[in-house]
């Protein structure tokens, strides 16, 4: 066994070499320890997506990959908080900050715990994309790992800072987690930017998903709920018609037990 | 006049100097030419939001304005390519590809043409700011005027690229457009990234008015449209129901002569 992969079966360790250099070409790059310090002279450091991966992963996909791009299999999940937009009606826009900086951390802490990366973040939203460049083996299950611990650290938390604003009744405000797995093109898109990101129908249907979640709910494709097996059996299933999608889509959808 | 102000009135120059440094500490910090080489040793080089503004403005929000976030005037724009998710289903996702690189490298050029920045890029959608950190006397004219640029930019290029791909009749397939302006909070709102962004009840606005606009239409609130003076005037208005907006919203549209 290598050492990245007895590393994975620690969750959120904090790991000494680059796992996503390690995953994707067998180098092994210092992140932490003394080993890191002359990396981190030439400004090689700890990615901002992930903390176990670097910012070679993050900002150099052509030379980590040979390409501009790759399709490759990975579990998509985009999170957003539901009733941001009605909150920021009703409350000072310098208080909405908080609120922000308190998703956006906890959803990271979820998302690295199972060795995903936040790909994006947008305001009261985020991307976040399971197998890419950490390899996990079961991505769909880390994938509602990850979303169901983003419920559980959010949704008290909202849920007090929105009684402390006066804000909005409990069960409008929360967070709506949408997840797929799928083939999705990743690499850099855009000639001025150098990070990489994942499109495709498969990431178009995750969003889509996350749009219809409500607060304390994740929803997740047939295809997700089949590969995590265990997790999803028995849940709600939900037919739904999706704004671009011309077929019903079947969701799975799992609530939170804190909603 | 400063030598920073008289570069504002030649439209999209190369800058020498951080025009984002310079009109938020007037500190001029070299972003081109011999004088910026020892800058770069130190890591500090050219912005991914707009080539001229420096990774200081970028990076170092708390550095520049002495705060985590502040409050300021600004306007917002959003932009997405409408039928995506439908050609997502039809077409190759190696082929989709072609089609985002068009429309982000279409469109930075348009805003960093009127002095805004790509503030978010997410797959095949973005998030633009004008008044900051670049200073736009009239910045709702100068996001209008970006917005019809990313129309003109975009709509010959994605009809062309979308017949080649065989997919969607024209008049699905095209580039919508939100703009609003309003108090904005910018600043880091997440303790990981070092990336500035802006939050708040506007920029939720520009993004709801973004997801109500057809393809080649730019869709502005009455505020953006009556700063703007003759550039809204006479345009067709439409009143509007956002999600997560109580009262019906006033927008102005403008419709591209491309479309």
């Amino acid at each position: 066994m290598s050492t990245a992969s007895a590393m994975k079966n620690t969750g959120h360790s904090r790991a000494s070499i680059c796992r996503g250099c390690w995953d994707q070409m067998r180098v092994p790059i210092p992140i932490r320890g003394p080993l890191a310090l002359p990396f981190r002279a030439f400004g090689i450091g700890r990615s901002k997506m992930n903390p176990n991966i670097c910012t070679i992963c993050e900002r150099s996909f052509r030379y980590v990959k040979k390409k501009r791009h790759i399709t490759a299999r990975a579990t998509i999940l985009f999170a957003d908080i539901r009733g941001f937009t009605a909150l920021s009606e009703r409350v000072e826009t310098v208080r909405l900050s908080e609120c922000v900086s308190l998703f956006q951390d906890r959803c990271a802490q979820a998302i690295w715990a199972h060795d995903g990366i936040v790909n994006k973040q947008m305001g009261d939203g985020l991307m976040a994309i399971f197998n890419f460049p950490i390899e996990i083996k079961d991505h769909a299950s880390a994938a509602i790992m990850a979303a169901l611990d983003i419920q559980q650290y959010c949704t008290a938390a909202l849920r007090s800072l929105s009684s402390d604003l006066g804000a909005l009744p409990g069960n409008a405000f929360g967070v709506g987690v949408g997840i797929h797995t799928g083939d999705v093109e990743i690499g850099e898109f855009s000639s001025f930017r150098s990070d990489f990101t994942a499109i495709g129908g498969a990431v178009n249907l995750a969003a889509r998903l996350e749009s219809q979640a409500q607060a304390g709910e994740v929803l997740m494709s047939l295809e997700t709920a089949t590969l995590a097996g265990e997790l999803a059996k028995g849940a709600e299933t939900r037919l739904l018609q999706l704004k671009g999608i011309e077929q019903p889509v079947q969701a799975t959808v799992l609530i939170s037990i804190d909603a």
